[in-house]
């Protein structure tokens, strides 16, 4: 599946915002767009998009911009959107809550298909459209239903006790919101961690220096 | 405030990373660290450390390494964590309340002072601490307290009722966890995005070429 190669961290976390804005205007019915307007809207050069989506070929056509509809299917398969990743949701508290009722998984490429927790009250409770699991049923879960994604809502010292299980039954890939390295620790597992402290020290920067108070991305 | 001029954002957002990092040895009573045993532990090069240290002035010392504590003191003043920005959170849904939990403001630079939600049924309601309080009262705690920073965790519809208010009095930085590109409607102000859609995004890509399966910052 290694389609592309040597294709820089920096480009390709910019795909995802290249994906929304071009679903946005596809929503809008727009058809075609100058690589000039794409990049007024996206607070860009229109030389950065030409430079970024070289790197998976180019898609443009000197004279008639970007085809909406197209660009915006390309780059979602760049991204692996199709592939729909079965995925699961371990830790429904306040933060496991709010990602299951704020993501559209299937949007960017992941289908979710259980969520665990410990905690017995929980058990059985429907949450975000899903019936709680008990994280002593993920074994024989993942065994049936092969994920390959889990999202780590759970406490930093749960980490250790589950990741061996889950990468023996399959798992490779993590949304991690706990503050355990689960790339370094488990190599060969691709990771995504969020810290969310991370952008508020770089808005307090931002605010910290003036200079900085422009956008960027 | 314009200390640091030009430094490139890659570099920026880098260091909350050393900041954690810092933190974490200083913590555990290390006093000294080499820049080739943190590049280790942080998954970088000795080298990339002292570029990045050295557009902020750079504190090492050849043979030496560098003293933790002062490190990541000095990080954390580059960053302008002391500033301990007056902020408020707007929204106490999941999403306000899971950020409300999770994180520890004074760490990051940041002072929570006030939290609002446009829900009666939530007026005076404790939550992470806060006696909730309602939208309407907001400017008038603006003007007394005068906050300069909003954490964003309301509907998308909203924002641009509150935001011009908010502007008015005082606030000029947002973390902003809608889909309303704050920052470009509103010129001057300090945004951070939090988009996690677009890390789940990324982390599609990693998984749907493996080339991409091994750690990067």
């Amino acid at each position: 599946m290694a389609k592309y190669n040597g294709v820089s961290i920096s480009v390709i976390r910019r795909m995802p915002r290249y994906y929304r804005f071009l679903r946005e205007l596809n929503n809008k019915g727009i058809q075609r767009v100058s690589s000039k307007a794409l990049a007024a809207l996206m607070g860009l050069t229109a030389s950065q998009i030409r430079q970024d989506l070289n790197c998976f070929g180019g898609f443009g056509q000197q004279g008639y911009g970007y085809n909406v509809q197209l660009l915006y299917e390309e780059i979602g398969n760049i991204l692996g959107i199709p592939n729909a990743f079965r995925t699961i949701l371990i830790g429904v508290g306040n933060l496991g809550r709010a990602v299951l009722q704020h993501m559209d998984f299937r949007e960017v490429g992941f289908e979710l298909i259980g969520v665990f927790d410990n905690d017995p009250q929980l058990n059985g409770k429907e949450i975000g459209g899903f019936s709680v699991m008990m994280v002593d049923e993920l074994e024989s879960f993942c065994i049936k239903n092969s994920p390959t994604v889990a999202i780590m809502c759970l406490p930093d010292e749960a980490v250790d006790e589950l990741c061996p299980l889950l990468i023996s039954c399959g798992v490779n890939g993590f949304w991690n919101f706990t503050h355990v390295d689960i790339a370094m620790k488990y190599p060969g597992t691709a990771v995504e961690n969020v810290h969310l402290g991370d952008g508020l020290m770089t808005l307090c920067y931002k605010l910290s220096n003036d200079s900085e108070r422009k956008q960027e991305y």
